[in-house]
């Protein structure tokens, strides 16, 4: 018998086991699923012992446990696999057709919290590597196993993890079930993200609010001080007016545009869904280019003045903006934070003081090297999985897990998960199509013999 | 005995009713001191009816009642008095020296809620009243005295009564005790005060807020199509940017630019007071002029997206704001509010759609005519109590009763008040100068015989 064997036959006990996991409601945010956290986190370390003698440990951090485990006999390539069991809360309840936390098929789909994002594509190397023990009595590959507790919120405790464990991590490629696949009628890979980084300021004109009556007209209104500075950050082509920004974006070339060109893209379905009355974003590229590719700066927030019911006729003396910059390799979070910073500084309007602050929230944008083995591996076997050539496209948010791997240990990232954008992680109703629960398992055990053949 | 006489012997006495009147904590905003807004109204129809033969009614409202009194024995002319005997809350009350309803005199000053806004102000008139009375059996002209308790509260109740009894409130000139002079050390008179017009509005964008990670660049974010929008309203040297804005801004004449010029204005005293770092206003206009006799557009709030701790990547779909104009003649508040709610249609940016919306809260702006007999009355008298020429004044904030008055029964208003704009009214410590107190009996008893003689 063979893997593919071995697994193909227990697909039905394969989705009992994810229904067992995504019944227990790890929603790691709520302090009062605490318990539930440390169960789930056991029921993970237990499935890592049952599938065969992985070496496997719990690692304290300042929140929920690390569950890691290592199989180390093949010598070399070595894996190291990513995946969350935390997740989301189920809110709102009544928005729910079944119960969250009693997962339920219906029409090939299995409805639950956490069964797409990640308890179900995460279950997949677990069975992988029992379907390897059982039949072979070995991994084709060194595997290691390291599943976070703390994604939704975060990953808040992962970085001293990762820094205090550099040696026992290290591994040639991350293999991560999560992510999620752009669509659900065509394989992609994920080949990049986007970074992230964050700043407030805040303006301030008098001591106090003051009577719009008495002083207006005499004295700075922080509010129109703060309309006209952000105003300043964009050019009426919706490009960034920050001086330097664009410099270290590295730019597409044809191929990678023509790429993107070919996809097939639903402009009218996307401002549909998002109810906007028209499509806005930095001239020259189209919706797909500005969404994956290019970098933006928005306002996140932005007050200051009364907000009540019925009128204030105050001249506001303060307001407040919160924003963030979605980068793109090469650029840089703290060096773009600070033209960002400089550009404030030098727009700052006649009669307010500016103040800079906020926490320093950064993360560098992510790119896989177009040539990298373990993408490479994973192209061959979605193809061989889908009988179609997968598409390489980028995300436009940020999965900070990439960019720690690849500073902290220095290896990249392949985004291998079967979950699909679609399937309403984050919101009620989330679901796991069954297919793909059965799709990830062949593909993640031709995964492993084939990046081990290609590595040796 | 002449009436001044009377008055002058009676200094004493009528401090002494001004702090029996200010025990009363006649705060028309709370509820809880409804009884004693009746009390205080009763008090008030008393000192009427005391001061001699006055016909003195108490007019009910949708709120505190209005308390009225006439006599018409003199034939011609026919002075409207105004005033009003509720006062503003007396919070913080930690920061009161005395308590402010035990009124107490220090250094030439009486302290306590209401002293100097209105209640020291409006006693004048009864007393007045009452010293003509006593020494020559009749007032010098027809009077009707109106006394709302409303005002700390925007007047809501008084336009209707004036409408429904505009037969009886019928004058040549409303004398107001209301209002304040600009300075303690010189005399003036307010000659105009701004109007208001107000405006809320809204822009949306997606049909809830995005993911900036997922979304961010591809779709309208509704805070920068706000700070365009907000930024639109205004030209880089402060003027308001609105068409046709200032097309019935009567234009000052040189005579009245200079009389400004002269006024002594310590700028920089203003600057510290308000704790801006500089001045800020239309091109070519000094701070006076601009606080006076310059209309402005104002944001008075201005919100979207999130304002809570950290951050959150979300791009905003919503944004509102409130603004308000203020007025000068000829201005039309309804015209203004057209004037900007075309702008802004205009001006709406790619991406997001406009919603105008807001209560009507409008009032014209006021002028007296410059030689209108009733004050040309007060800067007489004014020279003969204080032996100098008034200033005449404006002022930036608006005065709705002027305005009241002048659309309803089609009369002016002379602001002839002994309050100082000084006297922390609306504060905690509010303040009247007793020697206020015994100018102003002097000079509401010499107006009444200078403009009964004036008039004849």
């Amino acid at each position: 018998m063979t893997p593919l064997e071995y697994l193909s036959a227990r697909h039905d006990q394969i989705l009992d086991e994810l229904i067992e996991f995504a019944r227990i409601p790890s929603v790691s945010t709520d302090p009062r699923h605490r318990d539930d956290m440390a169960r789930a986190a056991e029921w993970v370390a237990a499935r890592l012992r049952e599938a065969g003698p992985i070496d496997v440990r719990t690692i304290a951090t300042g929140g929920h446990p690390v569950v890691y485990g290592e199989w180390l006999g093949a010598g070399a390539p070595t894996l190291l696999v990513y995946g969350h069991y935390d997740v989301q809360p189920p809110d709102p309840l009544e928005r729910w057709s079944s119960d969250p936390f009693a997962p339920e098929v219906r029409d090939g789909r299995l409805y639950g919290r956490g069964v797409s994002d990640n308890k179900g594509p995460m279950l997949i190397p677990l069975k992988v590597a029992q379907a390897f023990f059982a039949t072979r009595g070995a991994l084709p590959l060194n595997v290691k196993f390291l599943f976070e507790g703390e994604e939704e919120i975060g990953s808040r405790n992962l970085e001293p993890v990762i820094a205090a464990n550099a040696r026992l991590l290290r591994a040639d490629v991350v293999l991560s079930a999560d992510g999620a696949m752009w669509r659900s009628d065509e394989p992609s890979i994920t080949v990049g993200c986007r970074g992230v980084s964050v700043l407030e300021f805040a303006l301030t004109g008098a001591n106090r609010n003051l009577h719009s009556g008495r002083y207006g007209g005499s004295i700075a209104n922080a509010l129109h001080a703060m309309a006209e500075i952000v105003a300043s950050l964009h050019a009426p082509d919706g490009r960034v007016a920050v001086a330097g920004f664009y410099d270290d974006v590295v730019p597409l070339n044809a191929d990678e545009r023509r790429a993107i060109a070919d996809l097939r893209f639903d402009e009218a379905g996307f401002l549909s869904d998002v109810g906007a009355p028209a499509a806005f974003g930095e001239a020259g590229y189209n919706t797909l280019e500005r969404q994956w590719v290019r970098p933006t700066l928005e306002v996140n927030g932005m007050w200051g003045g009364y907000q009540g019911e019925g009128s204030q006729t105050v001249t506001p003396n303060e307001a407040h903006a919160k924003l963030s910059c979605r980068l793109v390799p090469d650029q840089d979070p703290d060096r773009v934070r600070a033209l960002v910073a400089r550009h404030l500084e030098t727009h700052v309007p006649v009669g307010v003081t500016l103040a800079l602050g906020g926490e320093r929230h950064a993360a560098r944008p992510y790119r896989i090297p177009s040539d990298h083995p373990g993408l490479l591996t994973a192209e061959r076997v979605l193809e061989q999985v889908y009988g179609k050539k997968p598409l390489r496209v980028r995300m436009g948010s940020t999965l900070p897990v990439s960019e720690l791997f690849k500073r902290l240990l220095g290896i990249d990232t392949v985004f291998f998960s079967f979950s699909t954008t679609d399937e309403a992680f984050h919101s009620p109703n989330e679901f796991f199509r069954v297919h793909r629960l059965h799709e990830g398992l062949e593909a993640w055990a031709r995964y492993w013999e084939s990046y081990a053949r290609s590595e040796q």
